[in-house]
Formats: C-alpha cells, structure tokens, sequence
C-alpha cells in the first residue's frame, strides 16, 4: 500500500510511520523534512504534494494547529489559526487528495481532545477540533468511490506531558505508540465517518 | 427581565419572542427591522448594540447562515460563510455581550440539525454548526459570573420544510413553537454548557 503520511516528523507522525511502515510504502511528508514538502495551511504546497506523489492509497495527516488563549483575551486571531490550520488545512487535505486517491482509499485526520473535554485557555481550539471532526463525518457519507474518511483525536501525549501537561490538568497521558494504533486502524480497518478517541 | 432578541423578525425569532414576552422587557433586533438594528457578521454593529441596549439579562440569538454546495464543488468560500456568520458572528455575541449582561445572565446561541445529522450540500453548515456548539460548551465553562451558555439545536422547521425539505429527506419537520420552547428553557432555567436537541 502507498501512504502518505504528513508531519511525519512530529511526535505522533513518527510513531505512525513506525506501527505502518513495514510491508508499505511510506511517502513521509513534512514542512522542511521528509521525503516531500507540504505545509497544510498552503493549498499550492499540497496540490504540488500530490502531483509530485502520484495515486497512493491511504493518507494520514498529523499536522495542523489551533491557538491558545485566555477566555478575556480572546480575539479573531486566535480563531483564525485553527480554522486555517486544523481546519481548513485538513479540509483542503479531502478536496484535493480524493482526486489523486484509489478507489477505496483511506483518509485519516487528526483532531484533538479539547473537541471533546475543556480546558483553561483551550475554547478556540475546541472549537476547530469539533469543526474538522463533524466535516469528516460529512465528508465521509458523501465522498464516495470506498473512500473512507476518519479522525483519530489523539488526549495529552505522554511525550508531551512536560511541556503542556499544565494546560490538562488531571489528563492521564497516553503514549504515542498507543495513539498510532489508531491511526493504524483507520488505515488498514473498515471503519469510515469515525472519531477515534485515541486517550487510553 | 430585560431579553435581547436578535432575529427577532425571523420564522424562529418571531416564536421566540412570542413565547417569552409576557412580563419581560424584550428588545427586538433585526438587521433592519426591530427596535435595535445589528448584523452579527458586522462586529461594530454588534458594539454599537450592546451601548445602546445597556445592561440586560438575556442574550438570545436566532441568526446565523451557513452555505450548501455539493461536495465535488466544496471550496473556501462556502466554509468561509458559516465561518464568518454562524460561528465567529455568535463567538462576538459572547465574548463582547459578556461585558454588557448582568450577573446571573444567559446566552443562547443557535447551531442547526447538520451539526448532528448529515445531508447532501450540507458539509460546510456541518462544520461551522459543531464548532460554535462546541465553542460554547467551552465558554459556558470559563466564563464566569453565573453566566449561563446554551445551543438551541433546530431540526427542519415545518415553517421552512416546503422551501428547504428537499435538503433533508426523511427528516420530520418540527414546529417553530416547539423550537422556541428550548429557547424558554436555556432563558429561564438553571442548564448551561448545553445542545438543545430541538427535532421533537
């Protein structure tokens, strides 16, 4: 299978390529790394992204992001980046990567926990979560030709519980290799139009 | 109770207003009928509104639009509508009414069925639906003073089903009056951080 994996050197994406890359041929993806560049707030990098990839079979993406703030402080700024980023960005991932995907294809998306749970400065960001993760459940019902469509909503990553973990406070960080898992899932199973809730 | 209507004029705004204005102050506001005039993609009308209506009570907010456009033909400026209206429109009713509403008050905000349900041409409304819904779970929590937050989430109007019903096979129409029941309830009662599920 040929999969596309962008930001394939983040945190998560890493852990992805490793639970998929045996037997597969992994196309990874990055801003300045990897073996293609894109950067999913710029539509021209990814029509550039697929014409250079070719027909491929699954692609996965584990980039995209939203702004912290906090609730008083909030302004259009902060909406603005997870709606061009987390949002928009993963929408342009379905509207111009299914032309380029087999039939039956797998398009597999990240969101986030604060879709799902609320945090101190967090509401922007759980706002572009909730957005990317109802389009994909849309998009799911309407792409068509077996193209599944899911999103995998990773909680606090135990990788970056140093750095973040004051912003969830009480969150039980899960590990990477376990949020691959259902990335994985998405990729090599049936399912399409889900959330996986990717926190234990 | 001093009550804030803004779309007062509208097929759900005219229920609402019908439903809550015995023995409360209500200030109607349209676009360009009603007491007060605000637009709520047009932030400054929305600055202007909160001066000129002082203190209140009750924010209730039955405007909003979202675009429909077949899935093949999805670009930026369909999300952009829903984006700019339906969601960063009701965002500004929070984050500028909270600074004008007393102690105790409410805000209710309105999302549409396509958040929960998916329909033909309906991803992007999809979309910006859950995002504001989600955006005020969000701020129900961190907005403090005893404000209250809720999402009044109508099904297909029986007032708009001979116009829009073709959108929606197979959904049963609910009545203006019952959605406005909903809208009583976030009003009055005690709930906040909630999705009314108005279908039935």
């Amino acid at each position: 299978m040929k999969i596309i994996v962008i930001g394939a050197a983040g945190t998560i994406g890493q852990k992805i390529v490793a639970a998929i890359e045996d037997g597969h041929e992994i196309i990874k993806v990055g801003r300045k790394s990897g073996d293609l560049h894109a950067d999913i707030t710029d539509p021209g990098s990814l029509k550039e992204l697929f014409e250079k990839a070719g027909k491929f079979d699954a692609l996965v993406n584990a980039s995209g992001d939203v702004a912290y703030s906090p609730f008083r402080e909030l302004d259009d700024s902060h909406f603005d980046v997870g709606y061009k980023s987390k949002f928009l960005g993963q929408v342009h991932l379905v509207t111009l990567g299914k032309d380029q995907i087999n039939d039956g294809g797998s398009i597999t998306l990240t969101s986030g926990i604060l879709s799902h749970e609320f945090v101190p400065f967090g509401s922007a960001g759980s706002a572009m979560n909730s957005a990317i993760e109802t389009f994909a459940q849309a998009a799911a019902c309407e792409i068509g030709r077996g193209i599944r469509i899911n999103v995998v909503c990773p909680g606090l990553l135990e990788e970056s519980a140093k750095a973040y973990g004051s912003y969830f406070p009480g969150h039980i960080p899960v590990s990477g290799s376990k949020v691959a898992q259902f990335y994985k899932r998405s990729i090599f199973g049936v399912e399409t139009g889900k959330v996986f809730l990717a926190i234990r």
